[in-house]
């Protein structure tokens, strides 16, 4: 019996977001207020950070009618370069809020005219203070180095964001989340598709990931986990960009990896795409997406009972565990894989 | 002595240039006139011709100071939602013309309000046709799959666009560039480096390959044909994502390919990446970069004497060159790669 620092990280994110939404949700006011002078967003983040974003802007996007896209840091902390942000809402994301790259690119927006936004599981840290309004998390410590709760806890932060501009959804989808994820870790830990699913993986030099649209800041999560401690080549692509080229590297040892919602239009092109990797003979492996996905797919882990919009704070979690189990297989420490520190310092 | 069609249309790029900036130099006044009243552009592309739209996002913030960011097409065509895009001027890049979610893409930014521009090598198509002005690309028919010159006068193409954005450049950097593609062409191909880099990239599963700023287009479209065209495991990463996580991936079997301009302020950190990389052991082929980026590499191959800002016109070249004889050592038709057609459609 394994006791990682990750497992247990993982074991801990019902009561992460429990405690997140019930200090986030009273700043929805605070946000519409911040929010009213501005027309769109731009998230700055790097890493898992980053993949929290593509969550953001497929939510703000979708449900809020804003334009929502992701800011490219160097043009600040490199190019030194000032763009014109009047009307733009900024909101940085940094789990330590102490990567420099990320703090300057905020202050580089304050300086171009946008309005900001902090998140990050750092009180009192650089990034909360640079912000007009900061969302801090309270996912308490993460020692392990790839990122678990602080990642799902910026999708909460992410969902009150969305709140706070005006999406068109119920809140008690929201609500309904750290209960679900207390669910989904338990089954997924019991599912007898897991210690497969890790088995196959061990012996392939590299997987595609792949979900569309608000799932897909899933797939490029997953990607990165499945990158930093297992080393694996994995790839995280949209439906839409593997099938412009990359659906070449898919045989019979590149498996592809699904992550979908159980419902909303993304569906059914990801249970299409796994009929078409199966078909060609490659292994497909289901993460959610009801039972469309798993009876498409060669194996499948259960996803999240959540709505689609809150999907993705459940959705992740499968993919945690089987990390996790797949770094031991694989003789891995996953708490420290090597090459990475907790803090990620760019410039 | 090979004769594929993928290596003849590489060697017709210096004239497929020529042809494009003679047909769009003159068209500045009309994307001066037409930009008037926007304040940012948002690219709308997928495949080589989102990594060429990673190209034209740098060129627009770092030299026009406008806010540019790609669209997630997926919010038009999947999620069919309405978003404000009052004040945008949308850029839709698509080598046919014909791809239908680029299409849609295009008319969904006119419904919102956004300005419209294609960028295409398909003269009187449905994209072409779609957007108020067209830029149409005269790189004659491609019928290798793998785009090339397609894919170079797109970014011709976009640097017309930034000076009638009213970049702060000299026009006589983009007229050097046909000249210098071709100086390109012969001195990659009779280089010392380039058999050697072949034949150690035939060994191994997988590449990273890096690139910052305006190199980092050319990075993800070297990576792109690397997967499409040799069916290897390559990621396409900034020089900052690659130190958040995935350069855990680089060691003995897992080489990095590192894409920079001689000139420009990502130099530095490429050529201390590449450093990095082999003082962790493992190999670092260089492409351009100068002096610095060759001696700091295992491997080096010589890149384009251009200013920065026109550098990935040529910087992908020796890329191409790279990919085409690779894919024969691996006894790949580098024109017709499994699983793809050359007109992409998705959803």
């Amino acid at each position: 019996m394994s006791t990682s620092r990750m497992r247990a990280e993982i074991g801990e994110q019902p009561e992460a977001l429990r405690r997140t939404l019930e200090a986030l949700l009273p700043r929805t006011a605070d946000i519409a207020q911040l929010a009213r002078e501005t027309r769109q967003v731009l998230f700055i983040a790097r890493g898992s950070s980053d993949n929290a974003a593509v969550y953001g802007r497929y939510l703000v996007e979708s449900h809020t009618g804003r334009l929502a896209t992701l800011a490219a840091p160097s043009i600040a902390t490199t190019y030194k370069r000032k763009v014109d942000l009047s009307g733009v809402l900024a909101v940085a994301i940094s789990q330590s809020g102490k990567t420099e790259e990320i703090v300057e690119t905020l202050d580089w927006a304050t300086g171009n005219g946008a309005r900001t936004v902090a998140i990050t599981n750092g009180a009192g840290s650089p990034l909360a203070e640079a912000a007009e309004v900061a969302l801090v998390t309270d996912a308490g410590d993460e020692l392990a180095v790839p990122a678990t709760k602080t990642y799902t806890t910026q999708l909460a932060a992410l969902s009150v964001l969305g709140l706070g501009l005006g999406a068109d959804v119920e809140l008690d989808d929201l609500r309904a989340v750290p209960d679900e994820v207390q669910r989904l870790i338990a089954i997924t830990e019991s599912a007898p598709a897991l210690p497969e699913i890790v088995e196959e993986l061990a012996q392939v030099p590299g997987a595609v990931v792949s979900g569309r649209g608000i799932a897909f800041g899933t797939a490029l999560e997953l990607a990165l986990k499945i990158k930093e401690a297992c080393y694996l080549h994995a790839m995280g692509l949209s439906y839409a960009d593997l099938l412009h080229g990359p659906i070449a590297v898919v045989d019979a040892q590149t498996p592809a990896l699904l992550v979908a919602a159980e419902e909303g239009p993304t569906l059914p092109g990801t249970v299409a795409l796994a009929r078409r990797v199966t078909t060609a003979g490659a292994r497909a492996y289901g993460i959610g997406g009801g039972k469309g996905l798993a009876e498409s797919s060669s194996l499948a882990l259960p996803g999240p009972a959540l709505a689609e919009w809150v999907a993705p704070l459940g959705l992740i979690v499968p993919g945690q565990i089987l990390v996790e189990n797949l770094a031991r297989r694989l003789g891995i420490d996953p708490d420290v894989p090597r090459g990475l520190n907790k803090v990620t310092q760019t410039d």
